[in-house]
């Protein structure tokens, strides 16, 4: 018995959204026949006991390709979990809290029953997020930086200020962590690379406070240090996967049971958010998100065996960031980069208005036929984020350079249609 | 271009497995084309802005599905979540004693700084684990019975005790919740159909204390009475779809904001564990698990418009299981059921250790050899769990009558030739 797949429409269409975004058909084709029949088990991979060899061997080899992929070192575990990137923003903080209090058992009752600040660079929609939830919690937040209120931003995000420039906690205080956003995805806003901010960070600051960093939106698009960092988390559905798992990779030492620091100010911390019960399992403390996991390995083989590794997608990323921006500058003031930051313009997600030659200022109707030209070249969730408007086109791994280059001609004659009064 | 499945083993497959479960081969296939091209979108679901119309009419269709099958009153909100059965253990509670603290705002002052009691009946594995957890995050926890502990139980899991003899809370002493679990998957035990233990509830404490049910391995399987409940909850991967996904059907009510119980003595609740940011979202506060939202729509709609609803699984669930527990009865004691009380084994997962005829002991052999056997049926996933050990087969609403005649007919052979010394 068998069954055909009409994959005709997909192959016409280029998919930019923004996440969830688009995988690679391979992949996508590979997990329909997983779903049905994984591996010759005459079941399909959701209809595996998470507890069989099977499905162990899977975890195993996601997990070693994921390593692979990013050098991740000993010193650091790999934990697949749920409830997307949003919470992390929760668990980061409960965790290092606990950690913190696990190691320094009296430094609540000496601090006047205040726990250790937690330091937060906040450069868009996410980290204004992220610093929210861990007050909420109780953590006593300290936003080092907020880029919507320094001079010129006129309280909008699109730039990155320089490290010099923020207010760290003293080194003194013992921060529990420093918390950034690699990439925003919602702003367009990504640190440059590589290796910043951590190379700005005072060497007592940078060796001594646990650091955070939330790459949901451009893993795997370029090298990492992750042995710099406490946690490196990201959220699966932009370059990784299907929405429904996320990957935090966390140094080992900061990993402990929680219920030790309670007495000592530590947060209590719901099971499922225990970064040690993760560890102690296997990523397997409960069921996880089977397929989520499954597709994201995948992903996983496909680009560390057929194309190049994290090396390949930091080359190509740059090659169709440089052809979109090169667009955009050369569109004479039609389109307008939202990023006001050139260096802090993301490969990931090129936001941008559209203007009326020569007026520099955002003109909805004309935003609105450009969707509708992307339409019609099958070019498909072009649309901003609600809270910036305009067009957000972005860029992941799993979009071709020959699809970037569509892109690149629809705005091209776009543009001179705009210069030319057709539009 | 097509692409071919090939679902020929599939076919001659029988996946007893406790969980994840087998799915309808009809709702794989369609979910297989549904990840490359969505409804002719050009873009498989999970690569779907799960803020475009498209998902959001996916959205409120299986939620319309569920409330049709399970007859969900208005009184109460339906909400796709994250992080398996195990999160809820920790959500239910939190939740609850934030309503509570938001309720009562004195209660916490005027009690010596205790939390309201949290009362549990312990029946099987998973009702052990929810209240260890409650403890765990502070709650002021009553186990209200515990099965392992009652007279002729020698510390197993087995039986059902009387409501009567449950140790329940004061109603005076505004008891936050009572938590139980319909089908206690790892033990094989079941409350007996329809309405127990709510009808045996002193009617104060039933109309005035708010009930959790996980239902996590028989929803759908017999009808619930939904309005006699503050919560029933259950994570997909048996009766509903891939893991992934978790729904919690929740009196609206009973949901508040948790940030204003705080001061009152209520929980700090991490944000993706709230269930009012769900409420206020329409489940999607953040991106959810897309797969396996979908796949469970796909099985709501199947069993809803092609199989008879919840009414014509009921009748399959009691033809099933009776033709399995018939042929343990007929077996002069070779197939041993681990649940001594009769009414309450699980029409679910059933759970029994095969004994040399006539000597009424488990025998590791006489278990290895019958898994071999169903292996060569190709039943597959028969095991019990590593905790009780013997045999374990699942009646999901995935297994068809006729799959679970097959099974009737390898277990009445074995039983037969175990009795001749064949074995």
């Amino acid at each position: 018995m068998t069954n055909t797949l009409d994959i005709t429409k997909r192959e016409q269409t280029i998919n930019l959204g923004a996440g969830p975004s688009s995988l690679p058909t391979s992949v996508l084709l590979e997990a329909a026949q997983g779903i049905l029949d994984y591996q010759g088990t005459g079941m399909g991979l959701t209809e595996l006991s998470h507890r069989s060899k099977t499905f162990q061997a899977l975890m195993d080899k996601t997990e070693a390709d994921l390593r692979a992929l990013m050098s991740v070192p000993d010193s650091h575990a790999v934990l697949f979990l749920q409830g997307g990137g949003t919470e992390q923003f929760s668990a980061t903080a409960l965790n290092l809290l606990a950690a913190h209090a696990v190691h320094n058992p009296d430094y609540f009752a000496t601090n006047g029953n205040q726990g250790p600040p937690c330091d937060y660079a906040v450069t868009g929609s996410w980290t204004a997020k992220a610093v929210k939830e861990a007050a909420r919690l109780g953590a006593n937040t300290n936003v080092a930086v907020d880029a919507r209120k320094v001079e010129g931003a006129g309280g909008k995000f699109g730039s990155i200020p320089r490290v010099s420039e923020w207010k760290l906690s003293p080194v003194a205080s013992k921060p529990a962590m420093l918390y950034y956003c690699d990439n925003e995805t919602v702003d367009g806003v990504e640190y440059p690379s590589p290796g910043f901010p951590l190379d700005q960070l005072p060497e007592d600051y940078r060796k001594t406070v646990p650091i955070v960093a939330d790459c949901s939106s451009n893993i795997l698009s370029r090298p990492i240090d992750v042995a710099a960092h406490a946690i490196v988390f990201f959220g699966a559905q932009k370059n990784v996967g299907p929405s429904g798992v996320t990957v935090a990779i966390v140094r080992k030492d900061l990993i402990v049971d929680p219920d030790a620091g309670v007495a000592h100010g530590g947060p209590r911390i719901p099971t499922t958010l225990v970064y040690k019960n993760m560890l102690d399992n296997g990523s397997l403390y409960n069921t996880p998100s089977m397929f989520a996991i499954y597709a994201s390995g995948l992903v996983f083989d496909d680009l560390l065996r057929n194309k190049g590794g994290v090396a390949g997608a930091t080359e190509r990323s740059a090659q169709k960031a440089a052809l979109i921006y090169g667009v955009i500058e050369a569109s004479e003031g039609v389109f307008l980069p939202t990023v006001r930051q050139a260096s802090a313009r993301s490969r990931m997600n090129v936001t941008f208005r559209i203007s009326k030659p020569g007026q520099n200022q955002p003109d909805e109707k004309l935003e609105d036929a450009f969707v509708k030209r992307c339409a019609e070249a099958n070019i498909v969730q072009v649309k901003g984020h609600r809270s910036v408007g305009g067009i957000r086109t972005s860029l992941y791994n799993a979009v071709t350079i020959e699809q970037t280059q569509k892109l690149a001609e629809v705005m091209k004659t776009f543009a001179r249609d705009a210069k030319d009064g057709k539009l």
